[in-house]
């Protein structure tokens, strides 16, 4: 799966991964509107109206961009009418062909992970026969339970051919709190690091491996150590438009080889026609605005890497 | 609900939380069959036989314990079949009148870790109404992502009166390949267990703070060092039994008042019946050796207290 997405890369000419991270105010008053309509202001009134707008999105942009990454969060607050909407939007992407990276951050101890990883990327043993329980290509992996917490996903994703990204330095604030404090001469994410290209060396595709990891936009100077320190892995990273990460930001994380790395933009792509510059679009085709959005960040990106 | 839990645990004279992480290895043959022969071998089926099993253990125990702990990952390696499964257990719980601790280990930036909290904790604004999703009462959180990931949690919990358990020290092998490193001459857990003293002094209860502490009974020493950084915390002490803490490594989780810690024991108490102290009760009275094993447990743990 490593290989399909860096070939998807650069097929696409678009390190670029669509965040679909659906709060209902990003929705248009239309899909809302019609969804209620037939279900009520419920649970499943919401996921009906989330699915809805993720696939408009996905059928406008789909021929542009190599993955999309719902964030779980988004969904699970809707209970299990999310979850259903959750997992018809993983099935969708993968009709178009779309490799689906599920944000999920699971971690936990050993038989725990490996249920997680079995649930969300694996297949799981039911009497004689095996189910793909939500079918992701990769997800996200917290590191803080240490190598049993990661073992398990690993390989699942040896046996899968799918991949993680594990957790090094996230975009938001705080992340440095814990995240940035020094353990001999170093800050835990490098250390966090250094286990990610260890975990990944047993795990390899053609030239990254399946192991990768998330290093927020918002960091760029360390996107740049980082990148020194894990020179196979992919890294994805989050934080680039509405958290602040911008493309000159993105240089760092890239390898000479124009590889290395994948920018997710989720409410600067989902929600670009409520952003001036997209308004002329109108809610009505806000779809087509996304589309643009992803054009220009495709654009940004290219400059930055040339 | 952290004052509810503690009264409960004086009412039961019990401080254990019941893990219901329903592997399909420990669920015996008969619930199987009987969930296969109506549903087949399928992901439904499956959390079919899960459910069951869930619902057995809770009507053999609920009257010993205050809690249980459904371990989400076990539900979700069946897809949405099985996340139904693990909502019907929250609710079944409930109507036993059991606390609902959801093992979920979320955490994540700002905004979604407010989905996440809303979903398992809080109510979701779907146009003029709101819903919860899941509806437990105490969730698990990571903290890697720092104070901006644990915020938008303990908002939730003062608006509902939920509560959270924040990872610590984990009970896994591993734990201290990151938890252990020393920073400012102190290891990474108790920096974590600070942060975690602060974030509940905004949120008390009546003697302990809605923001608990997840501290692996496996660490018994650091588990007495952290009882003293976190005063009036209530730790989630996981490990007992099947990971290899015993009943004398408890003591030093618990405060003066006999309060302060609430231990689990999963497959210790829902597998009782595949242990060869249990093995009397057989196969189709599973749940009679879950209840025995909650009582020798009890009994384990009173000791040690006394």
């Amino acid at each position: 799966m490593i290989n399909k997405l860096n070939a998807k890369i650069v097929k696409t000419n678009a390190p670029i991964v669509v965040g679909l991270d659906p709060m209902l105010k990003y929705i248009p008053e239309h899909i809302l509107k019609k969804a209620y309509s037939e279900y009520g202001e419920t649970l499943k009134g919401a996921a009906e109206a989330v699915f809805e707008f993720n696939k408009r999105i996905i059928d406008a942009t789909y021929d542009l961009i190599p993955a999309v990454k719902p964030q779980i969060a988004m969904y699970e607050q809707f209970g299990v009418e999310g979850v259903i909407a959750y997992k018809k939007t993983v099935d969708y992407a993968h009709e178009k062909d779309l490799v689906v990276i599920a944000d999920v951050k699971r971690g936990d101890i050993g038989s725990t992970s490996e249920a997680y990883a079995v649930g969300h990327l694996g297949k799981v043993q039911v009497g004689s026969k095996t189910f793909a329980g939500f079918d992701a290509d990769f997800a996200t992996v917290n590191p803080y339970l240490g190598t049993d917490g990661i073992k398990p996903f690993v390989d699942v994703c040896k046996a899968e051919k799918k991949g993680i990204f594990i957790l090094v330095k996230t975009s938001n604030p705080s992340s440095g709190e814990f995240q940035d404090r020094i353990i001999d001469g170093k800050p835990l994410y490098e250390h966090v690091a250094n286990k990610v290209r260890e975990w990944g060396e047993d795990a390899m595709g053609d030239a990254y491996s399946y192991v990768g990891a998330v290093v927020g936009a918002t960091y760029p100077e360390m996107g740049a150590a980082l990148r020194k320190v894990m020179p196979k892995t992919l890294i994805l990273v989050p934080g680039y438009g509405a958290q602040g990460g911008t493309g000159k930001d993105l240089k760092a994380f890239f390898n000479p080889d124009g590889l290395g790395a994948i920018v997710n933009s989720s409410r600067g792509i989902i929600a670009a026609y409520k952003k001036e510059e997209y308004a002329k679009f109108g809610d009505e085709h806000f779809e087509e605005a996304s589309r643009q959005a992803v054009i220009d960040m495709r654009e940004d990106i290219k400059s930055t890497l040339n």
